[in-house]
């Protein structure tokens, strides 16, 4: 096991690791910007390295200045957390280069699944559902017609160059689809200068769920249930629970082989999520796999048992799963919020600033994962995120109510935060009756 | 299902109630002090009912106040957590009389076990194992060598007015015994005038261990697994822990049908404790009956999975047990840590006080249950206890890990604790290694 393991990360995330490190026996070195001289990482870890500047470009995604300070200090491991290095190849081949160990897969297997057609027809390969469409670009009509012999309808006609909505169209059925498709181009042409169009079979009300798995070095790879993800502002998650109640056992089961599947397929190694989009008649299709731990993985904690940041740290170090397949029974219903300093009247922007007063809750099936304290000064350079509240009961119904009693308890005075926001959003009849797809934000609050 | 409830109690465990009600949908009333204007039971309730004078005896223990505080908010039933009116049998008779439900067992149960001899009779008579002793005085050496041949070495010799140790004589043998007998009456008559002597079965090195029930009105009795408290000071708990490692499945079977059956015969409904005494032979004998919720039970919610709250109230609003024997399964260690506002230096005398800083642990596994914030002023009058750390993990060792790691993260300022005291106890080789009877911390800490 290693003795001493970097954190290339801030904030709670940063905090979650150095504790399950301390838990371990392992030390910890926490590297931090000038901003995050008083974060509350920075004061957890046995060592502390100052890596730069405030802006992430001159710190938390300075390469060289990570990589010095794991050598300087003597670490063994990083550990990249989220966001920030957590996916970036190169990063994993300098770590590889000065024999430091990175805690999450190869760089190899981060380049392959980081392209999203390459990670498609690895999928497909692996038969691995993967929402229909063209591999090859159409230009015209008559090309596109026969491609949607194949995919069937509603169809999405996307521009290659597209963004924002521009040069997409949903077609539901041939008589709209020529001229649809032609819009769509023409719209292409005149925002981008290019007529390269694709199509894809269009998923109806999907539901955003994604199966956590665990793989080691030696190619036992299991699942540890799936969170259902689908309230997004913007593909932004803001709650997420496990399980999710639209699926049955054996959908469930179905699911959850098709992950390992995919972690098998793409070679994968430490903990990592497959994310599918389900439609309401409960097929499903691969979209991405995330090579990292994710924000929402206490969810999965709370319903497996299993500590997600611990085995990662495990495999890392060359020790089979600590868990098998048939040991692993989901029990329970956990949810997540994510707490955001940001101002719901200015669409959400971003609030820093700092904490006056704070008051989290607490008790029984009640967990609380941040770096904020009171009278902490959220820096303005870095996510909106402060803290999630994760909370646990027998059942969905329970922990809601839960959420919502524990919302009712949260105190930030300084900044503004998403809290009321959320605390309605739970009281959503729509919500709590579990009807929810990841239309649900623009549909139940158009205005935002 | 009640409407309304009224909390007659304050602290971390009124607080812990008014959650669970929340959760619930069910409206809390407070009840506080002059000196809890500002404490949190008291914010966190949907009404607050101030009761009187600081001093419990005008407030908390103030029966008149707190039922007309009831009848005047139309609160239909009291929880009185433990402490306070928790065991006071009349006050549970005027309840009764004022048509409001006591959440916990009826004012018949609640005197029969607070009453040690008639609880010691009906559990003999229940087949429960009580320690062997005399059931009448003895006064002369002859009556006691009598009586001795049906108790067994080694033997306590006790003086019916005894207390501090006084009158108090460990025989081993029948040699030293007439000895010891007779010292220990000459001093009960000189510090009490009077030579009145009990003889009991001396326990060696036990455990304190004890089980913990839930009983419905239908006659339904589960047992929820046991809480090793052995490591106490001063017959005060300090850390508890499940399951109890010195338990083989077989006789955790065993202490759990005598703890059901002990309860049957008492007649008990709600939540409940029956203590034992566990020597090292792996014989166990009744000590007492706890007719209340207890400081202890987060570490039972967390390896057994319910509510121990929630089903109080349900039971008392007449709703069967949510679970049954056959559903209830101990899974992974809990282990509980009481913070005290207290003087380590000064024979751990209460210290209240304002808390000019507050930092308290989080995150996988872990619970606190407080009632403290920050600029928070602990009254003088009341218990010392102001936090409970709670940790759960898939063993014992990880969860004293969890919780070295979760005490390490504590910071309070502004006043005295017990927590640097905790910490080392938790890192002394004979906890670590499970070494733990109730003569634990004079063994380990003589100068206490």
């Amino acid at each position: 096991m290693f003795n001493k393991i970097l954190i290339a990360n801030r904030g709670e995330i940063a905090v979650r690791i150095i504790r399950a490190c301390r838990e371990m026996g392992i030390r910890t070195v926490a590297v931090y910007s000038e901003a995050d001289r008083d974060a509350l990482h920075t004061q957890l870890a046995d060592e502390a390295v100052c890596i730069g500047k405030a802006q992430s470009s001159d710190s938390y995604l300075n390469m060289e200045r990570i990589l010095s300070a794991t050598i300087a200090t003597k670490a063994e491991a990083i550990h990249p957390g989220f966001g920030f290095l957590s996916e970036n190849s190169r990063f994993v081949e300098m770590c590889e280069k000065c024999n430091v160990a990175f805690i999450g897969p190869s760089a190899e297997v981060i380049s392959r699944m980081g392209n999203k057609s390459e990670a498609k027809n690895t999928m497909r390969k692996a038969k691995v559902p993967v929402v229909p469409g063209t591999k090859e670009p159409v230009y015209t009509v008559e090309q596109a017609l026969e491609a949607v012999k194949e995919i069937g309808f509603p169809v999405m006609i996307k521009a290659s160059a597209g963004g924002g909505g521009k040069g997409m169209r949903v077609a539901g059925n041939e008589q709209e689809f020529a001229k649809l498709f032609e819009t769509a181009q023409q719209e292409s042409v005149h925002s981008f200068s290019d007529n390269t169009m694709y199509l894809e079979r269009f998923v109806e009300n999907p539901r955003h769920v994604e199966v956590q798995i665990l793989a080691d070095k030696y190619g036992n790879v299991v699942h540890l249930g799936e969170r259902d993800c689908s309230v997004q502002r913007r593909h932004q998650k803001m709650i997420e629970e496990s399980p999710c109640i639209a699926i049955s056992d054996d959908l469930r089961k179905k699911m959850g082989e098709t992950a390992v599947r995919a972690a098998k397929a793409a070679g994968y190694e430490s903990a990592g999520t497959i994310e599918f989009l389900l439609n309401q008649s409960g097929e499903f299709y691969f979209m991405e796999m995330n090579t990292r731990i994710q924000v929402e993985h206490p969810v999965t904690e709370f319903v497996s048992g299993v500590d997600l940041i611990k085995e990662q740290i495990c495999i890392a170090a060359g020790e089979p799963l600590s868990v098998q397949q048939k040991d692993i029974e989901i029990r329970g219903h956990a949810m997540e919020c994510r707490i955001n300093a940001e101002d719901p009247e200015r669409h959400f922007m971003p609030c820093p600033g700092k904490i006056t007063d704070l008051h989290l809750p607490g008790g029984n099936g009640i967990r609380v994962d941040t770096a904020v304290y009171n009278d902490y000064a959220i820096p303005p350079y870095y996510d909106s995120m402060i803290a999630k509240i994760i909370v646990y009961d027998k059942d969905r119904r329970s922990a809601i109510r839960k959420m919502i009693s524990a919302l009712g308890e949260v105190a930030i005075e300084g900044v503004k935060t998403n809290v009321d926001f959320l605390y309605e959003l739970l009281n959503q009849p729509d919500f709590q009756e579990g009807n929810i797809t990841t239309d649900f934000i623009p549909q139940h609050y158009p205005d935002l």
